[in-house]
């Protein structure tokens, strides 16, 4: 016998992979959740359907949704993370001594139950003191807050389903406004290659830059996701994450990295022209 | 009815696109030749059932083959060509008014006579008056050559069956021969992510290294490649890639291209550290 679980990236583009077991399968109020067990990707997380986390390759996308902000402005001190449920955005925040407090919301608990008893390599750091949980919706929670955070991580779903409000005019606003003067906003930022998936980046990049006088994207190797080419936004009320980089000071932090460094820092944000293009005559 | 064409990425690992219709199916004297027709990627040429070129996503290849050695060193004149029997590469380089000459050797002249009937869109400046079509083992054509080479570029298939001879010492030795004393070497490099293909990568960056005082590896995301992270090989004997590229010089040309720019030529050569480290720590 064997198992394979095929994600469609496009109606005519799949990928699959060959599964040694099912380790979990279950509808929570808001999605389906399975995890998989594989040869290649190790355990896998798919929430409707699509591959959020694997154990492989986990690393490239929590390395550079957290390190890029963070190298940035090293100062940063209050992180409110909406979803990341796996924890593992949380897990490379914890590494930085400087953090005080994060916040964090997923509005599914089902996930972080899951993610802590089959994917403790992404989960270990949900228990850090410093860690606040919040059960309940991202979009909600971060309506009532003004002028608090240092930084926001938006490590979301794709945009359709409970993902689908974290990708509104609505949402930017609020994060804006939430962030204190120097507060710098990432998010995951969708793909440019498959139609779909480059409308999803076309569209937050736009709302987005409606709000942050900086206002940039960059880009990761991801193989367990469609195309592989995946985008993170950055927009900032202050910081540049070029001309405002140091460095030196995150290299004097000597934290171990699998992914980013900070010459790469620098290259993901040199994005190809038909990227560019997209994001700059942007009517979505 | 319903036709997909599947490659096996790993035995565990497999990319399926859905295919219009066969447009051809032959076996030459070297490897098993299939063109496609397909929603997404356009027209796709496979090599012994591996994906080569798809329309859609050929430029990303092509732009990055070309212009990062060309933008290192624009008063390159005389070119050898390995591979590139689809006319990608050729097409690129015609596009440099300061090319005198291109010697392009493809050991499989059917590759060349189906691109030029399936696939225009790369085979388009085969005809240009400045190209020399060889069909002949590039590793024998190589041999004979001495300080007479401005760039090589071995744009060949993947180490098995007839590419194989190409990333052999050999082979690097007779082009750091052929080449003039500021030659510079640019080869497909392989990608770092599923382990077969990531032992070629070490394996070709440790011969190369044998020969060339310059020796560094560039990345660009290829989506219809295995893990969308694919390589190239930079190996010069005189042009450092980043400390000797000018860029101002690059862009005073108005080249229009779809991938490559001048800030995506220095990013694309920042590796992350996962690769960093294969590439050092390299026994293979």
């Amino acid at each position: 016998m064997e198992l394979w679980y095929t994600e469609e990236h496009t109606d005519t583009v799949r990928f699959s992979i060959k599964v040694k077991e099912q380790l979990y399968s279950a509808k929570s109020p808001f999605q389906q959740i399975d995890v998989f067990n594989s040869e290649e990707f190790g355990v896998i997380l798919t929430i409707d359907g699509l591959m959020m986390v694997t154990q492989k390759d986990e690393f490239i996308y929590h390395d550079m949704i957290a390190h890029v902000p963070m190298a940035t402005n090293p100062q940063i001190e209050k992180v409110l993370v909406i979803g990341a449920g796996d924890g593992g955005t949380v897990r490379e925040l914890t590494r930085y001594h400087g953090i005080k407090q994060i916040d964090m919301v997923e509005i599914d608990q089902m996930i972080v139950d899951v993610c802590r008893k089959y994917l403790p390599q992404t989960a270990s750091k949900l228990d850090d003191h410093r860690v606040n949980l919040y059960f309940e919706d991202g979009l909600k929670f971060v309506r009532t807050k003004e002028n608090e955070y240092d930084l926001i991580v938006v490590d979301s779903t794709d945009p359709f389903g409970p993902g689908e409000g974290l990708f509104t005019k609505e949402f930017y606003g609020n994060c804006f406004k939430a962030l204190k003067d120097d507060g710098i906003l990432v998010n995951q930022h969708e793909s440019p290659y498959y139609e779909s998936y480059a409308n999803s980046m076309k569209h937050a990049h736009k709302r987005i830059k409606e709000f942050f006088p900086v206002c940039k994207v960059y880009q990761a190797h991801i193989p367990s996701y469609p195309s592989g080419h995946w985008l993170f936004g950055f927009a900032s009320k202050k910081y540049d994450p070029i001309t405002d980089f140091n460095a030196n000071a995150w290299n004097q932090l000597e934290l171990k990295t699998k992914y980013y460094n900070t010459e790469l820092h620098i290259g993901a944000f040199a994005l190809p022209n038909y990227v560019k293009e997209m994001l700059e005559d942007n009517n979505e």
